[in-house]
């Protein structure tokens, strides 16, 4: 990232649940949110995981929310013992917590009045001062207070809550990337990339190799916020690639 | 947690790279770190990811390393500029980092002489101090300096390299856990759930909504290093759901 990438609006992700710690659940939130801040023009520069344990849920939400434009929570808003984020978030803000009359009334279109009990009224408990999120796939809404927006972490539900925010979100400029498939090593193009990547400053040049039937191949990513400086690195990458490929070819029929 | 957990042995994961942070790439490693921790009794409790800045992979690391027995970085360990998890570790450490005799003798064994360009030799850059881990998919090493093991991203290698750090890690009391699908909505089970829970303080209850073809149901995961208080706790479990089960069934009945 370089400096002309600050003052941008930012944010983190902050999962929740021991179930992912112990990786019987396998997340896949983090790499939606990260998709949609991406197609929105936030930087997403941070995630972290912890599990369902107050102190550890304050210490991370204070930390990032000191740091980034947004903060996005997922998982712990359920009705069992183990949903404690509504609680740490309070915490975290140092405000009260109580039974939400506007959740209240979600909850109660939902459940007929015996079986609304005592649980299912802890999805009513929002921290004093929130705004609800609508939760348009089962009523029980998550919430937004100061920079911290809380979701559910099934993701069918986080992600009609995302939906749900994204409109309201201040957004920046959006990046722009173009992935030059090099069809080379990383090796075979690491040095002259790391030229282009000085010669392009108000770009970000990512290199990512995979694996395929012959063996290692590489993508490059050219990610900026200038059409132009875009155009200009990627025509560069691409010069290079061309160039190197040629030269193994006749290497190879040199030897 | 419970206080019985404490004195565990502990890991944390430190995810590093722009594309994870972007979207472009999904991880997948995480999961399958977690998966392998807790069959071998080691307990994830933090996960970050951190993009390909030096001064934030350094943060990330000192604040991990200080926290848990074990930290377990992936990505950015390859030939190109924007690798650069070897350097940020040496930094951490405060150590210096050179070309490494072990590491460049395994990149000569794949790279023939002109191939092994001054990129690629960056493979062999080496915290001072530092174990090799093996690498059989590509030779490029990993490494391990005091109690982080850093790996490469790509999941094929870190998989393996994985493989290789396992059997030296010291391992905890394995946690032990049952899975009962309740077949119930959270909401029906979580006051009768909390209460199971504050009656079997050495284990550890979870409780998981899904969505299935007739809605949300749960399933209850008891997790302990106890077996015999986990089957203690599972068969309360088991009984609470029969009960409220037949108590709806029969309520059904009536209306």
């Amino acid at each position: 990232m370089n400096p002309a990438m600050e003052n941008q609006v930012t944010a983190a992700v902050l999962v929740i649940g021991d179930e992912l710690l112990s990786g019987r659940t396998k997340d896949t939130n983090v790499g939606h949110i990260a998709e949609t801040m991406t197609s929105i023009g936030i930087d997403l520069r941070e995630v972290r995981f912890v599990p369902d344990v107050e102190e550890e849920i304050v210490a991370a939400l204070n930390a990032l929310r000191a740091r980034y434009t947004y903060v996005f929570t997922t998982g712990g808003i359920g009705p069992t013992h183990d949903d404690i984020t509504a609680d740490a978030v309070a915490k975290a803000f140092g405000v009260g917590i109580d039974h939400d009359p506007r959740a209240v009334a979600l909850l109660k279109e939902r459940f007929k009045d015996g079986d609304l009990n005592e649980a299912r009224m802890r999805m009513a408990r929002i921290p004093n001062g929130a705004e609800l999120v609508v939760n348009p796939v089962s009523k029980a809404p998550g919430f937004w207070i100061g920079n911290v927006i809380t979701m559910a972490g099934v993701p069918a539900i986080m992600r009609a809550m995302l939906d749900h925010v994204v409109p309201q979100l201040k957004t920046g400029a959006k990046v722009l990337s173009e992935t030059i498939d090099a069809g080379l090593k990383e090796g075979d193009i690491a040095t002259d990339l790391r030229e282009i990547a000085k010669n392009h400053p108000d770009t970000t040049i990512g290199s990512y190799p995979y694996m395929n039937e012959k063996g290692f191949a590489t993508r490059v990513v050219v990610r900026s916020r200038d059409a132009a400086k875009l155009v200009a690195a990627r025509a560069d990458v691409e010069a290079m690639t061309e160039r190197i490929r040629a030269a193994l070819a006749a290497k190879r029929n040199r030897d």
